[in-house]
């Protein structure tokens, strides 16, 4: 449903000793095309805040298919999978030139309610609201 | 078996505009108390690559439990959990003063035979061998 | 003569607790930048290597005039300003929407022989004809 | 007069292709000892905000006299030697076993006060308070 695609060209600051992106690099990646599928639902960052939520990050898996190495073009889609009591996004890295997977991963945000300081169980009205749901 | 134990000064250049380390950074930490435990059995980056194996991360989890801020100290565990076919490292980390659980993780390596560049599905007797079970 | 222009969003995971890009965080930017200058006259990471020489970076200044902050795009100018003795690169950061400029830099890089493995005090005739003036 | 010594060990991911620490990368190192430096007087990050003061860095550089390598141990010393009109703070990077210089580079931070939004053209009466000049 809601689903964005990205491009990234692996800068050489992200390679390692080994000559390969380093694996907490990507978590930059991940965040690059989670901002864009937020924003595409008009929810991003500064919108969580005005609606008096945070969405923290609580838990987040990477699985390393194949390295990537610099100048390397990939294409990262970022999808929505969960929403109800949590957000869930998906995420696919993939060769651009090639189509070949190189990564995925996931991770899980919950809203904490900024006023209360409270951390929700269910995700708040307007997240349905802004993925079109309720 | 094979476990260690570090301490981490949170630096102000890991925390984001919501105060908080951003949830990216907690990769570093955790490699700092792996690359501790991997030496703690003399088998450690450099000699990885002497008996002809890298050690790529395949599979990382992380779960974050409560914000860590500025200035927190750390206590982070790392333990070896799996060796058999992969070595896994499972990771807790806990605020020095107070032990509260912060967050926890895991890792997971594969050996990479760099002359044959195949990935092996067993791991290798060298690793065996330095963690005193073969 | 050899000069580039090149954009960024910046991105959340660049922004620190004061709500403004953290002062290191503008190395990547102009790596970037610089990455694509030398491209530009086919003298990219991967050519300097194969030419024999690596090229560090020797020294390097920033100031910072105006606070970047997130989702915010920039225009980043690398402009080759010496290059006899060092490659001497100047950058300014601007601002895309009112072209205000929020910091400017430059960084020196010297030739290393790799065979020799030595510094060289000139810079070596590969330099002088990827720029064209040799 | 005010003067501070820190020890880091170069972890791995700060590393990069050419198997040296990424040029970037030490700007970290010097936030580190700059930040034992101000506490050391009592006017770090969180007594700077109290005072109603930031003190964003606005003008750093660095000059890059010797690689450093992955678990090479360094000592940074960080000391103030401007303080009337801005605070200027002077690194040196030495090598912890054979104490050869590796690096050094300077950063000026500028006040600003955080009512007025107005950057000060000479340090508040504060910063001279903590030092133990007035």
């Amino acid at each position: 449903m809601h689903r964005i695609t990205t491009e990234i060209t692996v800068p050489f600051h992200d390679v390692d000793a080994m000559g390969v992106v380093w694996h907490g690099r990507y978590v930059k990646y991940l965040e690059v095309a989670r901002c864009l599928l937020l924003d595409s639902f008009d929810y991003g960052y500064v919108n969580m805040r005005n609606s008096g939520y945070a969405w923290p990050v609580v838990d987040m898996r990477i699985k390393y298919v194949k390295p990537l190495s610099m100048d390397q073009i990939i294409i990262i889609e970022a999808e929505v999978v969960e929403w109800e009591n949590r957000l869930k996004i998906k995420y696919l890295i993939r060769d651009k030139d090639s189509g070949v997977r190189l990564s995925k991963g996931y991770t899980v945000q919950m809203a904490v309610d900024m006023a209360a300081e409270e951390l929700c169980f269910e995700s708040p009205p307007i997240l349905l609201k802004k993925l079109g749901i309720a």
